[in-house]
């Protein structure tokens, strides 16, 4: 991996590149299967290369069975006057998503049944899902629901549930070792942003520079429907999950909010450490939280049979905010400046994963002269934060082979670029050498 | 044992019927040895079945030797006039406990070298012993000793002290597992209360309950005299108590304070953990303390020699009230509602300690259908804090065979009982397996 | 090692002692070599034996070489009216230290290259040094510089830097065992106080205490020049280092400020632990911070190569005082207090180092009889705080072997001194005996 400098650069740019790849996903009616992940993985597949695979109905995968495909043309109901009060066309999260197809006349009050509001924020839609459950309904604004009159209503759900697929993409990025980076972002809610489609449109994004540079570590990125596709996955691969070194689920990237770290479930591994000094060194508030084993697709991840070290990098924890799966978390909630700021610290935690060497002082009885190396006019040369004598001092310090540059970091509370520029000018200057491991 | 319910029942009518039996045995005048110990269990043994054993004087135990036994008839100081202006007859606290017979005339100066009050507490009558050196001497209240006049006293103290036994009682109720759990209390205080009456008649109705079940472990009951009474236990049974696995002594158990926990010796063992949870889970104030070598019998337990994994599960530890070895420790500072209170605690203890395996997770590889299998129809059926998603969740994901239900319950923070119950629910429907161990 | 009373009699006194000593070693002008290091030492040998070795300039010392051997009779500038206005004689901080030979007249503009001042305290003259860089220059108040004039200035240092040796002074007491406990102190500061006179005169009266006891570890007192002077030591003496079971470098030992303790490279080795729990038992303000590889020497002793338990115990760290390296730092700012102060600390270091035995309980099984062995009456011979029944049962329940008198008073949060007495009672009651090791 070349420079972070590199990485970090035009973040501006990238962020209104995310923003505009979710422009262009918004619309589509995504589910757990159908067309909606088909298009939205055909559109992403532009931008970075991806993999699509299919795989059938009924298919057994753990406790679990792929279940019928669903599609869907068109939904609403009208009134007796024939005005369509609640149109799918306007938004895609009117349907219960995952409905049968329903085609008939009702009263108010028999239609009441199957229609869902969220009385605490009477302008919004929920979004609701029935997966495994055959049901169909309405979601609609609270305050429409109120001003509903008594009337013979007509409705139509014109959908279908079939033998078909479940449908996902994945994108593995080769580098120098087998072990692998794992990053998975979901794809089956459809008009909705931060949860979650800020998680794909970031993962797009990071494949896409990663994809250009040389690596250390092998790095795969997976974009599944939740939950069902995770599960899929880790049936498909299970012999090679052994690779998967450090994970991160990303979902809810893009709101305002700071950033929130959900550990793995062992909650000391590399991953951890590693997210922790990124978020530490960045001067932002931030939170971590211990796993638990409900939440995303960590939940699949960290199961006992796997127990994969994979945490959750996010900004607001998903049922946090209040716009959370419902018609308010859509593009104007998530915004460019969000996005490219998460990315900056995926970036960087690739970045430490990259780079966190161990080293041996080869000078290790008492210190070496620096002054003789011109190492201190090497710091001279350098703006302040970047290489500082406190940073040399710890290097050669802690450099006895036990310990990385990221526990070196952690140790002296200096920034991990900072020990990393202090080990490269000390390898430089023959003080120092990478140990093989 | 059965459900916790059953155990839980009734706590009310068991704080009275506790408080009764302390009524009954308030007025005994007990010591280290003596009737008043007999008198005291002939009164338990009408509640619980009890072995009562006596040891001879000049028994060695250990570093110690059973002391001549103590009885008392009558004392009193009689003024001049003839009034008995002190009179064991009122208070046994009067007569300094194991005081040698006295008869004789004195000066009121003489006399005051064998009067203890408490300046602090003009109304209270102190209550002080002196079992290893001889001595004899009165307990009054300050404020009597104050309006004392000069006169000529006749003193009286028609006890005895001779060879004779120590005597104690205790109760075994067997389980199917030999290893046992212990609890202990002290009956070699006079009418005092909360230290220590408290303790035998709560460990009475816990033995009670407890000989009424199944049970995994077996209990053993102590109702010995502090110190000397532990001692001659342990040097009695001293090749049976590596089968102690947990332990607790009942002392200061009745009064208004909350709870207190002293933590045995190594301060990490099985009945530490599993008083935390209870304490934690009781969502009323508590206080944990660390283990130190004074105070009651843990003492003993706990030394070098034995290092048994005994704490003390208080309300009020010992010197911390007021009352505390004074008259005023009486009846009324000793309510039902407090003994009850205390008595959940202690049966809580042991239910966790009876239900606390370890269980595989039969599916372990990402998370079962729940759906499916009427796990969400088992909750909705049930009171919601019985039964949650989470609690299920928790104990699939941490049932990797290492973690046990109280380690899922700490991890997890929730409490005890709803781990377990998802535990259970999740054992009917074969998605868990306990350990054998 | 007799009783702590015995070292810690007279503190007033040895503090005005150490304050003396100061006094006559303040006006010598000393370097990294040269005779002042040698006038320095003589001085200190006049109050203990003192071993001084020379290492001849040009002698490798692993990454480092001997310098040539600086010395100066004088130096000043003198105005065009042939006033001197700044003295060498005045202060001999006024020269840049290690300056080489100059002679020559020059306008202000060209001297000003060659002066330095602290503008934020323009009353003090700030102390510089070029040890490995030949360089010449004039230390001096930022006021005075500001009222210097346009003139041609006689700019004369007239030192000399030429072959010749670097000077150090060892004291070596031997105990009964080879193990050792180092102390380090710098003696290359001109006339600065704090940092670090205070060092060499505490170590002085340290090493003349300790050079009339019976002792169990060997003490070693280096009086070196800074880094140079412990990176020659540390070669010259390597393989002997790994007696060291324990050091402190003395370093500003003297000013107004509470304690400050600096931890070893480890963090948890003994002397982290003696020197916490004695300032713990000080109920004086302390402070304890992180092992850090910058400061003084212990940055040789902890270089990962040698890795040796030396931490630093002073008051105000170097660098922390505003008089740091500043003619500030005089005879007013460092009293004999608190060099007693300190004084007391390091021998109260000392005496745990020595005293900190582990201990069986012979009578391991339930509490022995304190009474009729006299324990109690002990007890009530001693002032309150030396002899505690507390202290008795610490002693007795945690001498199972494992644990020493250190680790007993910390784990029981009494004074060591508490502990050492109790376990002394014990062994004079034949109820403990020393664990030999």
């Amino acid at each position: 991996m070349s420079e972070i400098s590199y990485f970090l650069n035009n973040l501006d740019e990238k962020g209104k590149e995310m923003h505009n790849l979710m422009k262009d996903l918004y619309p589509i009616c995504r589910s757990i299967t159908g067309n909606g992940v088909r298009e939205t993985l055909k559109i992403i597949k532009k931008v970075i290369p991806l993999e699509i695979r299919e795989i059938p109905t009924g298919t057994k995968v753990f406790d679990w069975t792929i279940p019928k495909e669903w599609n869907i043309k068109d939904a609403y109901i009208k009134n007796s006057k024939g005005e369509k009060i609640v149109d799918f066309k306007e938004s895609n999260v009117h349907v219960l998503n995952y409905s049968v197809p329903v085609h008939k006349k009702m009263s108010l009050k028999s239609l009441k049944n199957n229609l869902y509001t969220l009385p605490d924020y009477p302008d919004w839609i929920p979004y609701l899902t029935s997966y495994y459950q055959e049901n169909w309904g309405f979601c609609m604004t609270h305050k429409q629901f109120e001003g509903l009159e008594e009337d013979v209503y007509e409705v139509v759900i014109d959908s279908s549930l079939e033998n078909g697929h479940l449908t996902y993409g994945e994108t593995y990025i080769e580098g120098s070792d087998e072990n692998e980076v794992l990053f998975s972002s979901y794809i089956c809610h459809p008009s909705l942003c931060n949860d979650n489609l800020s998680g794909p449109v970031l993962l797009t994004y990071l494949a896409k520079q990663l994809a250009e540079s040389d690596l250390n570590y092998s790095y795969r990125f997976l974009f599944i429907p939740e939950a069902i596709g995770a599960i899929t996955w880790l049936n498909l691969n299970e012999q090679k999950t052994f690779r998967i070194k450090s994970g991160l689920v990303a979902t809810c990237v893009g709101d305002p909010g700071s950033l929130t770290y959900k550990k793995t479930r062992e909650g000391n591994s590399m991953i951890d450490k590693v997210v922790e000094k990124v978020l530490m060194d960045s001067d932002e508030p931030y939170e971590i939280i211990d796993f638990f084993p409900d939440g995303s697709d960590e939940r699949q991840y960290c199961s006992p049979g796997f127990n994969l070290p994979v945490g959750s990098l996010m900004r607001t924890i998903y049922g946090k905010f209040p716009e959370y799966h419902t018609s308010a978390d859509n593009l104007d909630f998530v915004k460019p400046e969000y996005l490219a700021n998460t990315l900056e610290k995926y970036i960087k935690v690739i970045y430490i994963l990259e780079k966190n060497k161990k080293f041996l002082n080869l000078n290790p009885k008492c210190e070496p002269q620096l002054g003789r190396r011109g190492l201190y006019e090497m710091i001279g040369s350098q703006k302040k934060e970047d290489l500082t004598i406190s940073a040399l001092f710890w290097v050669l310090n802690l450099s006895d082979g036990s310990n990385s540059l990221l526990d070196i970091s952690i140790r002296s509370g200096l920034r991990f670029n900072q020990i990393k520029n202090a080990a490269d000018s000390l390898v430089s200057k023959n003080l120092l050498e990478m140990v093989k491991e």
